[in-house]
């Protein structure tokens, strides 16, 4: 076959792109090295048929957890026979491409005992599970509860005279649930159960449980264990996750891991000296989540974007067509202004994510440096930053997976797209490691506190709620507006964060007001959770601030010379990233116009410019989009979809996938002599 | 076991409502003998084995297909068994809740040939077809072309020698692709084809076209012929979408329908008198889609409803504490404002599409009748009406299924909510029958069309384009401003559609102005796509304010005496009925607020008291959330979810499902001898 109009449709896009992408690609992963790194493991496990994806779109969730074995298995053996850091091994599971059963393993089960076992408790676990001469899992959720660890149900009981615990689900409800590699792979867990000691509550804690027999992976008598079955969407479906209910199961009392509290073989219970320190690992999860956000909606994106350049429909004239070069085709799809209007501002917070990822792991280093030695000053900020981060970043990334998707059409309905998948295995980020809601919460308490700081000691407010200081005075703030008269006004990144600031100002100080309010009507007092609607919009709000500064902070370190050179980009680079980075923020301003204009701080004229100039941007990037996403430099293997591979062959690619329908085996499909016969010749036989 | 506290919650709950269920289902459905009838075709359903789901979790999509199989010619049976009419058919396939092989028969294979075929090919075709001695398919769309029937590359030439039909897939592209029925089952396909007479393109048209040898069902030869595999979410995985390339395959001349184009013996093509009356079947489909999207989106809100009043967690105080009652409990969390805030305006939402549902299909019933006279004068609006509601509605009403998963936190993630499959079933209706972004466009036109009408000939104007009206006069209308004073007046209706109409008209003269000066710009003339972000705001504008019209329109008629009484409803619902309406206006203000602000026609204070109305009526409906989504009607068998069942037993049913994963009938898991076994031992045994 000749070389296809789609190939072609692509390859030619990438002729009129007016930057380097691979300059733009360093940028991006933080230089060279960690580029070629990455390629490299993602080759590793694209080379290893184990991890072949071919079949994926037909395993069941009972196949797929034989499949998630195997793999788990060849992925503990990776593990040994390469010396793999924390980012090289993330950068396995982003190419594995699906949760393992083994993933808690080295996920929770070794740095729970890591950071809450005594040294002895380590001795005794850790070679063995570094060994994986035992598999661990990490058992918190309960068929009853989830956020809410003081009211689990699972208990530990201490048997004095024999110096031991017993595990008791002490109801239906308490059974273990959710709990990956409960189901089918592991041998030990951690388990949190609350401690009885005498008949009285100390609350959660952890304790290291053997599950299944060493000699023949059998359960022990005393737990009930199995699979919790298929998730939404087959999401996770290679995952075992798991239910366990413990029948008055006993371990030895050096089974609890007494880092912290400690309880004496007589019994004694000992508190632990602070219990911040656990924060630690929440704030990690979060900040991780942020990075992997720009590392899947980029991956949609890209797909999306490739494939809408390549589909043709209809021959309408567009602001840009392509005509004059191909006078017989329809119109690209890629140069309808609706769809650019849709896809590119997903472009530019792909981006943004990218930003915000990096900044957010430093915030966590940074973090656990000062926590080292004892500094728990900057714990409330990181804290808040992560969950509202976490919350607004994982609540739009995976809505643009699904959106990228739709946007492809039809086939986009295809499971070849690769996208379903993505999504499927992204969006329980919307609920898991703090729900999206709940979560926001925590930076409203930690704004309500800076409030009060801005009021008492202005000059102690942290750089982050700087705005604050802007309400202080009520009137003069009342009466402020944006400053924008030109149209090009709106390019710059001052103007930006000031309409940022200015919004997250006036919801942090409606929320106080309330809150005060609310709680000196005695006849109806108002409690913090009539108040949650209130911190859902301005831990958003302030999440959104974040995001715009962190990515105009990029660009804006990306120019100059005193930058890390990884860090850095080449000016023809910087110039597209500054567009990316204006229609970042003024999308997100128009995506949530009315917080602006509500209080009049935007005048109508104001309104309709503000949507022209995002409708400008847009435009500005048609020729850049194609090389936008090559940037992120996603390999086929790990896109693994038809419509957005590299060479943009993606009717061939859909054709090729469709053969390979076990159904297609067949001429005549299964079910013809039972069902299909019967019903064509029950009234008796027709004649062409 | 004892009566769950589960059970015992909702069983509560339900002794809080302040109407009469019954009453509102019968509203809902339109009477009480609609309402029994429903119940027993569902039930029907639900007896047949065939039709049973508890396996559907683990089916991939081969074995689906052949299971969709056995579903299809059982439901074929029934079909001929009972004297079913459309509302029975619509109602089982509801309760069937699988879009099936067989289903493009009944739905597009023989109305095609009724409508398009002349009588002597009705009369070939339909009587073996409705003994089902033939099945058929509708071949429409290909590999490379969806929506632009006009570029279709399947030809038809005709072959004046042999009298026939020469069909051919001319290139890669041209393959049938997508074709519900196509992939296994069908025998025969309607196909759309261009023909060609004489080298002469003559346009697309149809053919019937044998597929599969009714002796044996293997493919004739000269069709290459398959399933297209698995879709995003296993949805449609019952389904055999196919796909087909015809090798110059021949049919006789007769196969063409006939009845409006034809082409003779000799080669000659006559022209059919007008092409309008084909929208009348795209009005039917997106007219029925309203009423679908209303008993979908109801179905997820009544599970997630149920599940939120049993699930507890935390011991926050609300303003709706029922500590009272049990005092040792964790609060509902249906009681936490922000979650009643999320649920409630989609229960609201729900009941506005019932109406709309209704509405809109009598709008189709008058516009076919009105055709059937020759009177085409209805066609534009009630066209471009189902046009933009049915992007609207789908729009919403999924994020809606899928935003109600959401609400159920960790366990909204299990397969066992009933409502990841409904999601999936679902989504592709955002996509088909013309793309929610494309389709906007139609109400856009129409609505310039009115606004020139209004701006010649005003008493012309359509009722649902009235609004057009008020912008006649620029400077008056850029003035008028909403005449909320106090925040009862939001409760107003007529203040309710007037913001609506204002809104509406806005953007419709916006449009027009872009239209008409951006054709000026002779330098840089915009073209239509240019204005096509404009067309999805005011075609979605209009969408919600016909949606909030007839809602009060139908809550209004429900107490009028003169209304038919299938249509009324006791005071007791009546006041809800209102306060839903209310809250369907205000919410779809508030979540589109920037619309009604940017041109100061709310002020700010109009803006914070709209938010708290809002709030007002939410927490108004906490004690009849359960009542509403009873009064949904929708049994178990529908529901097909653990955490939604009528009793509420959530946990215990959660359990039952999880016991049925087929990996639990082994102690020990498939795998662990090959791959779990030898990684454990790999560095020697480990003794606990």
């Amino acid at each position: 076959m000749a070389e296809s109009q789609n190939k072609r449709d692509l390859a030619y896009a990438r002729t009129k792109i007016n930057f380097d992408v691979k300059d733009m690609t360093n940028f991006l992963h933080g230089g060279e090295a960690n580029v070629e790194q990455r390629r490299y493991i993602i080759d590793l496990i694209a080379k290893d048929p184990v991890f072949n994806k071919d079949d994926w779109g037909w395993l069941n969730h009972t196949d797929a957890v034989k499949r998630g074995i195997a793999m788990s298995t060849r992925l503990a053996e990776i593990k040994m026979e390469h010396d793999l850091n924390d980012l090289d091994f993330a950068t396995m599971m982003e190419a594995i491409d699906d949760t393992l059963p083994i993933v808690l393993h080295n996920g929770a089960f070794i740095p729970v005992i890591t950071s809450q076992g005594t040294e002895e408790q380590i001795e005794k676990w850790i070679p063995p599970a570094e060994k994986f001469q035992i598999i661990g899992c990490y058992a918190q959720t309960e068929l009853g509860h989830g956020s809410n660890l003081s009211q689990l149900e699972t208990t530990a009981t201490f048997v004095k005279e024999t110096d031991e615990w017993e595990i008791n689900s002490t109801s239906f409800t308490a059974a273990k649930w959710w709990i990956g590699g409960l189901g089918a792979l592991c041998t030990h867990a951690v388990v949190q159960a609350r401690i009885f000691i005498e008949g009285k509550d100390y609350g959660a804690h952890v304790f290291v449980v053997p599950l299944r027999s060493l000699d023949d992976h059998k359960p022990f008598p005393g737990i009930e264990i199995g699979d919790i079955g298929p998730k939404a969407y087959n999401g996770f479906n290679k995952m075992d996750n798991g239910f366990a209910r413990f029948n008055k199961y006993r371990i030895p009392r050096e089974n609890m891991l007494m880092r912290f509290s400690k309880v004496s073989k007589e019994g004694v219970y000992t508190k632990p000296p602070h219990s911040k320190l656990a924060y630690g690992s929440m704030v990690l999860l979060r900040s991780v989540l942020i990075k992997q956000m720009a590392l899947y909606l980029s991956r949609a994106v890209t797909v999306s974007t490739r494939y809408l350049t390549v589909r043709r429909q209809f021959n309408n004239p567009t602001s840009r067509n392509d005509s004059d070069l191909n006078p017989g085709l329809e119109t690209q799809v890629i140069n309808y202004p609706m769809v650019q209007n849709r896809l590119f501002p997903m472009i530019a917070q792909s981006y943004a994510l990218f930003a915000a990822g990096s900044v957010m792991m430093e915030m966590y280093i940074g973090l656990m440096t000062g926590l080292s030695s004892g500094n728990i000053g900057a714990l409330a900020e990181v804290h808040a930053m992560s969950s509202a981060l976490k919350s607004y970043c994982t609540t739009f990334a995976v809505a643009g997976v699904e959106e990228s998707r739709k946007l492809m059409g039809g086939h986009g309905f295809s499971y070849f797209t690769g996208i379903a998948h993505l999504f499927a295995s992204t969006v329980p980020s919307n609920t898991y490691e703090g729900d999206n809601y709940v979560l926001t919460q925590q930076m409203a308490r930690y704004l309500l506190k800076e409030v009060k700081t801005a009021r008492t000691n202005p000059d102690q407010v942290t750089p982050y709620s700087k705005y604050l200081l802007l309400g202080l005075n009520k009137s003069a703030f009342a009466r402020s507006t944006c400053s924008v008269a030109l149209p090009e006004d709106w390019l710059n990144p001052a103007v930006q964060l000031a309409a940022f600031e200015h919004r997250c100002a006036r919801l942090a100080y409606e929320l106080s007001d309330a809150v005060e309010q609310g709680g000196l009507d005695t006849a109806n007092p108002k409690t913090w959770s009539d108040h949650n609607i209130e911190c859902y919009r301005i831990s958003h709000a302030h999440a959104q601030y974040v995001m715009v500064l962190w990515f105009i902070q990029a660009v804006r370190d990306a120019s100059n010379p005193e930058t890390d050179v990884e860090r850095r980009a080449e000016p023809s680079s910087i110039k597209v990233l500054e567009r990316l980075s204006n229609l970042h923020a003024l999308h997100t301003i128009q995506t949530n116009l009315a917080d602006f204009v509500e209080d009049g701080y935007f005048s109508p004229a104001q309104c309709q410019s503000l949507r022209a100039q995002v409708k400008n941007i847009v435009a500005s990037l048609a020729d850049e989009a194609v090389g936008l996403v090559d940037a992120f430099d996603h390999p086929d293997f790990l896109l693994n979809s038809a419509l957005g591979a590299t060479d943009g062959d993606a009717y061939k690619r859909l054709w090729d996938k469709a053969q390979s329908e076990p159904l297609n085996r067949r001429q005549v499909c299964d079910g013809y002599e039972e069902y299909i016969r019967p019903l064509l010749k029950k009234h008796g036989e027709f004649k062409l």
